[in-house]
């Protein structure tokens, strides 16, 4: 079988590469490209391809795409609620989805979601296997991790995390650390090597498992399994130590003809996003890099879609390909389908920014097209174009007086006698009637005058 | 009667340029070297000093600040209720206040705000001309703005926002623009040199205003009269053309022993924002910045409060010395108490973002500090620490069964049998039985076999 990657290096261009194409408003040939040298991926099994699935790419060259974490915990949440939050995500613009189920019908609740779900779906393999062992992670065997990506694979999931980039000579790194290892992956990788004191069996099955992805062209994503928890712990030598398997791993993923994208942080100051960034385009041979966040201050539990969403927008301008969201939920609880909205929101706001500041193309059409209506008092216009119109309509009719509503040419901020927007409109009219020319001599006469 | 600028470059340390080294953790003579060079500027009325008023340091050697606007308009509120976004203001952290209002009981609200408020107050002396004026902007004399400055001054105002920098031939620069002009104060200059067809008379009268503002130490805050007001006329030759006036009237300030602040846009796109900070420094002798946002995109009414954050807190990395807030009613209607309060959150978090990317003293203490608590399941110490405790704390509480609640070592997202910062300590116990230390060669041995 064939693989995205396979088929763009041997010069074809697939019925997916074409709907990215025109999705992107890109050439078919540039997406062929972007793909055949691994800097985009399409996350397409080839069965959730047969169930409807669209696909999209994720890449530098194409529109900075966002992905919500969804999926039940041990204690709480249900097949229902999980499909609420999937309808949710997808509504408020989720380019993908990850289902991080982790409690009971963890199968049941994944094919539901595969089954309904347009979009690409991603899993962490290792959650149902530590599911499957009652949380003895140590008794895991190297097959059981192989049989269970096999499983996963078959049902029809488009991309896995899977942390093969921890390794044991990397433990010692985050002793120090303020907050340890924060990736539940990774520290369950940690758990296992110390059990057993031997290297991260993925790491060293990585080639059989690049053979079952290959099969059903499940896309790679490097899981980042020592990456900072904390902005104490940013940048440090744990992190780039597994980003430089990562890189390793990316090059050996693709000799097997498999597509790779390689996640990331998750904790950084501003200052060091840029840099992040560099460093993992060189490293990893410009594999679409996948970040979480990252979150730029701890200090705003409850609020951290904010914090995070500051970071997410520089990082898709720096050339981030997918933003991971964090709702406000995150560090204190599992999101419901309201927290899911709210990051979702946060998120498509600081792609889209990024967007902008890439200048892709036609990436600011929506934002003039706003404007223009903004200028021209069409508020039915401007509500239509927000990212989420009821809201905007909401907050629009709670302080402007019923009887002006909709027509009204000003509105509740400044009244109709301080309206810059219609005093802009006078301007015009004198201009158009030719009495601004004038007035620049004017200014020079009239100076320490009046 | 001197002021803090005449003071600082007399070589003399004031009372209030001790008290903000103490709150900035810089030394006197540091602060007093920079408001000596007019890189920082202290606003503080003397009238509003005999009032309580608690002295702060805007620029970029202290931490960044947040103004909170508040202010009713034509069409809605009242004193009772300014008053309550006031404390909100106070309460959520906001370094500064501007009364907008422009309604009816314009004096009696400004009185009342100075005398409740702990933190400078600016206004915008042309609101209260033009309401005076019964809406005829027209109508004002030079002298008549003069004295509304002088009164204002009286009342005990820290910093005024005058538009002087909005000249006669640079209207014509926005007849093309999407969105015109979109400053209020701006639109109104340009609407009385429009019926007048002469120089704006702040422009004209700046030195006279320059002697009453140094009579009571009022800081200029030079508006930004032709801000873009979308992302499609950010950066353009009219914003340019009045910040390069800007800098004129710095100088002439500064001559006439004024403090200065400049005020900046808007809407600008991520890749143009650093560009817009250098070019104020430069043009403005690197006069405190004082920037609206700025908004990266346009297409979020509703949630301007995080569009914008994000501009925000870049900008404050840059070097930007006060963000004005902006809260989700932003373009929608007039901000009630829970605007000012969402507003404010998300500008805290920017400018808390900034300061840790800046390194400012001890920005990072409480980020540390909340993260060692997070390690150390330390619920009630992690609220304690959070931007907004009582948020955190419920959204913590709303799916973690009670039982568990405040000891529990894990939370809802992963449940107990995932915990990366269990498995986390589990490391930090081997390393410090010594066990840690044999791993990193174990690694060598296994790999490949496992």
């Amino acid at each position: 079988m064939s693989t995205q990657i396979l088929e763009a290096q041997a010069g074809r261009i697939t019925p997916e590469m074409e709907f990215v194409a025109q999705q992107e408003r890109l050439d078919p040939e540039r997406v062929r490209q972007e793909v055949a040298r691994g800097r985009m991926v399409i996350p397409a099994n080839r069965v959730h391809l047969e169930k409807g699935l669209q696909p999209i790419g994720i890449g530098v060259a194409a529109r900075c795409k966002v992905n919500a974490n969804i999926g039940n915990s041990a204690v709480t949440s249900d097949l229902e609620g999980e499909l609420e939050k999937l309808r949710t995500a997808i509504r408020w613009g989720a380019d993908t989805v990850m289902d991080l189920s982790t409690g009971r019908d963890i199968d049941r609740i994944r094919e539901a979601i595969i089954d309904a779900s347009p979009v690409p779906v991603g899993t962490v393999p290792i959650y149902q296997v530590v599911e499957e062992l009652d949380g003895h992670i140590e008794e895991m065997t190297p097959q059981q991790f192989l049989d269970m990506v096999e499983h996963q694979a078959r049902q029809g999931v488009d991309y896995m995390t899977i942390h093969a980039g921890v390794k044991l000579e990397h433990l010692h790194l985050t002793v120090n650390r303020v907050t340890g290892i924060v990736s539940r992956g990774g520290s369950l990788m940690a758990a296992w090597m110390m059990a057993h004191r031997k290297q991260n069996p993925l790491y060293t099955h990585f080639d059989d498992l690049c053979d079952i992805m290959r099969q059903y062209d499940v896309t790679w994503s490097l899981g980042d399994g020592l990456r900072p928890g904390s902005i104490a712990d940013a940048s440090d030598a744990a992190q780039f130590a597994e980003l430089e398997v990562l890189g390793e791993l990316t090059r050996r993923a693709r000799q097997r003809g498999c597509q790779v994208m390689v996640e990331g942080p998750g904790h950084i100051p501003m200052d060091q996003i840029e840099m992040n960034v560099r460093r993992q385009q060189e490293l990893c041979d410009e594999a679409p890099f996948y970040v979480l966040g990252p979150l730029v201050t701890d200090i705003a539990p409850g609020y951290d879609h904010i914090a995070s969403a500051i970071g997410a927008a520089m990082a898709g301008w720096y050339g981030v390909a997918m933003l991971c969201y964090i709702t406000p939920k995150e560090h204190l609880g599992l999101p419901d389908a309201e927290d899911v909205k709210q990051g979702l929101i946060a998120y498509r706001i600081a792609a889209h920014a990024a967007d902008v500041a890439r200048k892709r193309p036609g990436a600011q059409d929506r934002d003039d097209a706003l404007s223009r209506a903004r200028f021209a008092f069409d508020w039915n216009e401007q509500f239509r174009l927000a990212i989420d119109p009821e809201h905007a309509r909401r907050l629009h009719d709670e302080t402007l007086p019923q009887e002006y509503f909709k027509s009204a040419h000003f509105c509740s901020m400044c009244g109709p006698r301080y309206c810059s927007m219609n005093i802009s409109q006078q301007i015009r009219d004198m201009a158009q009637q030719g009495q601004l020319v004038t007035l620049g001599s004017a200014g020079e006469q009239s100076d320490s005058e009046t």
